[in-house]
């Protein structure tokens, strides 16, 4: 008897939620009416003040303190997010594997250490870590989310794992992604869906779901998810979170595993997703400095940069910057929430004392065609292979059905047109410093991360706001500014629209129907300005803040 | 009426000749049966004492430190230049395009600027460099060897030609390179074969094989090659040169032409040949503090690292080193004389005070299987495609023919494959701690360019004693150690051979045929360790030059 596809998830699936301490689970479910689950974790009364105060912790530079000083316990700590992950998994379905037993048995390990020594490990001395599904750790399960992979276990840690467990971090869960990371949501045939906590109609984003989802629940307060056209970004914006994308290799992607193993026209990236800036920072500086270059044959070797961090390239600390604002990127127009985001952030910077110039978008339509080609240059052939496994059913629609496999040759002109084109948009933005009057190109773009707030489930979504970064490989990252607020965020008059991705986008937004959907936007820089970015989206986050107070 | 292309070639060829001043060329040239062509510089008449002196500069530096301090002008050197790369190229067909004019107007600037500010233009001021045919210079002809190619100029200079023209240099010809780049001697159907100086009948080596010939014979002491397996070390060694193979796109390739453009599963790198090692190492430093990350998109951001070139990660200035030498790659051994190169080597450096232990080669076979796979994964197409546009012959015996076009998914799972075999390399390089004794990784390792002597023309080469460092993307400086001496490197017995490459580098070989011919070796250090590498090199040039005079 041929076992089906749907059986075999199930199995799968009821195992994994038989690591799921009884205790641990809700005993009642609220109501699927409820769309806004965000209080459940203070409300449902699983969590005791200390897991409460633990998981509510403002930073994750004052987590790691009261680890450093021993205040909390390693075990402490990553008990309190155990069980709020637990939490977060019930009201939105976000984890795929569970191996807290692992985990404590680290934290203890942490917490002899500590005692024993009165060292910490690393920076990252007892800081649970959430992983996307993808991110091999020794022992545990390799699903990558597709049917036809159960059963197969990580037989080594990710460089990225052994890098984090150097550098002292806990490590207890995995997390939902789209089929393939092919498309903007948390959503397969094996693990099912994953639910936005802030309005559970609406879409976590993705492909790294259930990060955002996870996250945004606070059942983690940093997580690693992967970006191959705004896999990381988009659910950070749409959990109201902060995200990096960094540059090629520079997080270590080697011996995780990925979708089109192999293809390297356009590389995926590894990259966090923190409730808070100082947490992108943290890791991107603990990851840099635990020299993943000595581990992964492509990383390039560039510990953290402490004086571009201070801006050494971009006039220095206290300086003015000039930013460059992309309103409309020339084939989709944001909606009107986005548009206030935009306006928000323009103001607040122009009142920081900042410099502002509109960005001419650089041939969206010609980049987006080449990074939906390489996209589809194996003609989907590695995830109908995957598929075929089991025989589920394919999902998503980032990826066209039908598109030709190209040969060998055709992908190296393919190639050759994307490096001509990333060429001419370097020196684009280059030519910049002839508007900014600070005798620099632009020092970062802000950009939307998505032209609407998060969509409706099943729901196409236009992602070259972000795609257009992992074609040229620049540094972004993502800061919430805003969220729906009908009163204000009106709709569009109808009119012509350019193409039918404009056309969907003001068909699908309803301000009343997306409601308290967070808005985030993000700040681009050139490629290797990782520490630049950062700074520069500490200082466009704090006059944010500082402008939405007055 | 149908031109054929040995018209085109001829007429083309003719062209460029009549650029080359009559009162420049030799009056009488050698007869063929002159083999060892390296004195008719000096003897001919056609240069003065100062064109000698100045083309005879012992170093880069020296010739540079003569131009700062105006004791000869840029237009002394490279008249002085010009006039022996007219004499090398009667003697060996080296030089495809010249630019003198250009070059002499270049010159000018140059002393003017000097003259005018007290300062030079940068660090190369006035240094001649001469360039490979497929670098591209605005406004000279781009033929890239094929005869096809024939009447396209180039209409921007790449971006290497933009720095070093910033840093000061002066560039006044092109130089000959093999078919497509596609084999190891210097030879193609529009301009014809280069030999070697050291004795005509001998390959110049290649593909960057006019740079060595014209190196070689002192018309250019400094030149710039580019490497896809072997093709900056080979004509180097060949012709008793230094030569630095460094990291992907560490040299900027943008907008430098290549055969297989968009082919980036392997890059090829452009680096330096020199008669010395300090124009290894000044024109990387001059190079990488040009910025390249500013203006090409592939360019790591990575300036000149003066810790990191005195040794900061292997103990330091003055520290012992452990070097790992890797006498036989398990699947072609080196003749006599390399074996005895790597001897002397050994010695040098156990009397210097250096650790050396043996290198256990990382399956070798497999490597060089990927390595020819990438090279054939197109099917030969992109070459063809050239050569249909004149009807020229296809020459060489690196590319397989009939070699079939892989599928985009196939080439992924080759990628895939590859980038799985360069981690384990790496882990290979790094257990090596276990063995050293320093408690760090073997620093280098040294092994042959060649496993022999610079061989017969059209006669086919393996090419893995260089290719491997092209796979995993190792940096590697090459330098002279000594020649074939028919005494000592007599002919090994014959024995039962590994395979075919191996009984024809045994067949080939014969000590009075090869008198005289150069033997070169490699320091090859990790990814992004150019600045060590150069300075392991010069130490072990350094022991090697003091064992020899012992």
């Amino acid at each position: 008897m041929t076992i089906s596809w749907q059986d075999t998830a199930k199995a799968y699936v009821d195992a994994r939620d038989s690591c799921i301490p009884a205790e641990l689970q809700l005993s009642k479910l609220p109501a699927s009416t409820i769309l806004d689950v965000r209080d459940i974790p203070q409300t449902c009364g699983q969590l005791s003040s200390l897991d409460l105060e633990i998981t509510g912790s403002e930073s994750i530079e004052s987590l790691l303190a009261t680890l450093r000083e021993g205040t909390w316990s390693a075990v402490d700590v990553i008990t309190a997010f155990i069980k709020r992950a637990v939490i977060a998994h019930q009201l939105t379905n976000c984890l795929t594997e569970v191996f807290f037993d692992k985990a404590l048995e680290r934290a203890k390990y942490l917490d002899e250490y500590r005692s024993r020594t009165g060292q910490t490990v690393g920076p990252l001395h007892g800081l649970p870590i959430s992983l996307k599904d993808q991110v091999e750790v020794e022992g545990v399960n390799q699903s990558m989310c597709y049917v036809g992979f159960t059963g197969r276990k990580a037989t080594y840690n990710s460089v990225l794992v052994e890098i984090l467990l150097k550098q002292g971090a806990v490590l207890y869960c995995k997390t939902n992604m789209s089929q393939g990371l092919w498309f903007g949501e948390g959503y397969n045939n094996l693990f099912g869906r994953t639910s936005n906590p802030f309005n559970r109609n609406l879409t976590c984003g993705g492909s790294s779901g259930g990060e955002g989802a996870l996250i945004g629940l606070r059942g983690s307060l940093l997580g690693v998810g992967s970006d191959l056209g705004g896999s990381i970004r988009l659910p950070a914006s749409f959990q109201g979170l902060y995200s990096l994308r960094g540059c090629y290799s520079r997080i270590p992607y080697c011996r995780t595993s990925n979708s089109s193993e192999g293809q390297e026209s356009v590389r995926s990236v590894l990259g966090p997703l923190s409730v808070s800036l100082d947490g992108v920072k943290i890791f991107a500086r603990a990851v840099y400095d635990g020299k993943p270059w000595t581990l992964d044959p492509w990383s390039p070797k560039l510990p953290w940069n402490e004086a571009e961090y201070h801006l050494a390239e971009h006039g220095g600390e206290g300086g003015q910057l000039c930013f460059a604002f992309m309103e409309d990127d020339g084939v989709v127009r944001p909606v009107k929430p986005v548009r206030r985001a935009m306006d928000i952030t323009k103001e607040a910077l122009i009142r920081a004392g900042h410099k502002v110039i509109d960005w001419k978008p650089f041939k969206t339509a010609e980049g987006f065609a080449l990074l939906r080609g390489i996209y589809n240059a194996d003609g989907g052939r590695d995830l109908e292979t995957q598929l075929a496994l089991s025989g589920e059913p394919r999902l998503g629609y980032l990826l066209t059905a039908g598109a030709r496999e190209l040969t060998t040759y055709e992908l190296y002109r393919l190639q050759d047109r994307r490096s001509s084109y990333i060429k001419e948009a370097l020196d684009h933005w280059n030519a910049t410093v002839a508007e900014t009057g600070t005798g620099r190109p632009v020092d970062g773009i802000i950009c939307p991360v998505s032209a609407g707030p998060p969509g409706r489930h099943n729901s196409p979504r236009y992602i070259y706001y972000t795609g257009w970064c992992n074609l040229a490989d620049y540094a972004a990252c993502t800061f919430p500014v805003t969220s729906v607020d009908p009163s204000v965020d009106t709709r569009d008059e109808p009119r012509d629209f350019r193409n039918n991705e404009e056309k969907h986008l003001f068909e699908e937004y309803d301000p009343e129907f997306f409601e308290g959907a967070p808005v985030g936007l993000q700040v681009v820089g050139k490629k290797y300005e990782e520490e630049a970015v950062i700074r520069m989206t500490e200082i466009v986050d704090a006059a944010v803040k500082s402008f939405s107070k007055n």
